[in-house]
């Protein structure tokens, strides 16, 4: 499997710029002196839809019509944030949209796809009626992590880490599908290969982990979390491929560890967040993650959508 | 009564440069559509201690330091933002600090004191004990707002914004005692005398307003807000000097339009502010602000100390 290229990074910097957020990389002293670490987070809850998505949505999507030319318009399966991702670069191009959730989503992430005017289909058969909707209409697909091109525009997140602050020996990133990581880990690596990149999951919903410790397996029950964001049911091959040659280690999070980070993490940092966001805070408060004093630490902050009713859980 | 001068201003950007977070001057479309503004915001719940407070507080600190030397401690009274930015320029320069606090104040605003290792004092006679705490140990009183070098050091939000963005046409700012909208309307209309300034207070602690209307007289009832942080009961005369020369009017919101802006203003802007903060917000949603469409437009988020509790009154 190819892994991630210099030059594929830098084309999907190219082809995003001035299309997503520059999000700003923040210090973040209340959070790392108890921990004893130097740290700071990557913002991108301030990312357009409130999350990453947008840059792997719009390098594929650029990437695609550089080699076959515009689609008649666009479809993805999602439990949120890339479903708004691809709604929002839809709107951009002016092309017709169609996502498809599962009933159960966050109520804020369909809203959220309803004001970039994108279509929705409710399904519990999320990729099967995803794939009958791409072939009926012509639609092309855009994956929402298994795709070298949408991998490529997730490290830029890395790359604008690297621009923004001193060269970091620990990044940690939140795990779904993988894509984040996968995309990450190639950003970093490729420029500082002594970076230790780690992914975190929850317990609940670790289907990287699952695969690694199975050779690709997916999931056998439909996982939950808290972290609503980070429950794929399956790990990619690409992603995996990445997470494999590149990630140092995988660790697992509880949802009680999830909780009290997200709380810490909204307090000190004043950034609203999702709970996926919270993951990699959880894996070091629980000690999950090796680091001597001082460790220059970037946590990936992935996004922040979230409901009144989560918030309301808080308390 | 004299005003805040562009050299003051300068002064107070020097005293406190490095000392104090250059907080983001955001772009928001998503608050600005629905209304017809080309809309930014000026992140200082993403300062030290999580409001502007600490602006003021270094700037007054320093500039007593420089005319009378270093003091023997420091002494506040304060519903919470300010006592917290005390606490922490104690911690900065190794000076001991204690503030007077309502019983009823925040909790989480008293843990901030602590954490900076502020000693409390809780009580309802605010500024009366402070008074006397600060002539029995000869204590440094810093005033929350009533002082012109603590407005001086909020003007330098002002000169931020200009920094960092064009030139605003429309600025909002939240109104509690005055000293933030003392300060910006300084820091904005020296340099761009035909930016509009707007003060935004609650209808329920409108201390300014009713200081305006009666030619300064405090609050006959003690105030209380949502909006905890503007619960004042009185204005200043330096504060309402400034906002009779320099605002260009100062209007009133609701309880109710509070709670609703504050939602959307966190769901829009993805940052963690308290309600304080969504002042501005109601007041261009309740259509109290008169602007023609494309007015370049920033909200001053003056803080994000918020509660599990509080967030939980949003679901």
């Amino acid at each position: 499997m190819r892994l991630t290229t210099a030059d594929d990074i830098l084309a999907a910097q190219r082809r995003i710029e001035g299309r997503i957020v520059r999000t700003p990389l923040l210090p973040c002293p209340r959070l790392g002196e108890p921990l004893r670490l130097d740290l700071a987070v990557k913002a991108e809850n301030l990312q357009h839809t409130g999350s990453f998505k947008v840059r792997g949505v719009f390098n594929a999507l650029l990437a695609r019509v550089e080699r076959e030319g515009r689609p008649a318009g666009l479809t993805a399966f999602s439990a949120g944030n890339h479903a708004a991702a691809v709604a929002f670069a839809g709107r951009a191009f002016g092309l017709p949209t169609v996502v498809c959730m599962p009933p159960r989503a966050v109520p804020t992430k369909i809203e959220a796809v309803r004001r970039y005017g994108g279509e929705i289909v409710l399904t519990d058969d999320l990729a099967g009626t995803c794939e009958s909707l791409a072939a009926e209409r012509g639609y092309h697909l855009l994956h929402p992590f298994d795709d070298p091109d949408v991998i490529a525009g997730q490290a830029t997140v890395g790359r604008e880490i690297l621009a923004d602050g001193p060269p970091p020996e620990l990044v940690l990133v939140p795990m779904g599908g993988g894509g984040l990581i996968s995309g990450v880990a190639a950003g970093i690596r490729s420029a500082v290969p002594t970076a230790r990149v780690v992914g975190v999951e929850p317990v609940t919903a670790n289907a990287v982990g699952h695969a690694l410790r199975t050779d690709g397996e997916a999931l056998a029950v439909r996982p939950t979390s808290i972290a609503d964001g980070l429950a794929a049911p399956f790990a990619g091959r690409h992603t995996l491929a990445h997470v494999r040659a590149l990630a140092h280690d995988v660790v697992e999070v509880s949802e009680e560890d999830i909780r009290a980070a997200w709380w810490e993490l909204l307090d000190a940092t004043k950034l609203l967040v999702e709970p996926s966001a919270a993951v990699t805070l959880a894996a070091l408060r629980a000690g999950l993650v090796d680091a001597r004093a001082g460790t220059r630490t970037v946590l990936v902050l992935s996004g922040g959508n979230v409901s009144p009713a989560m918030l309301a859980s808080l308390a």
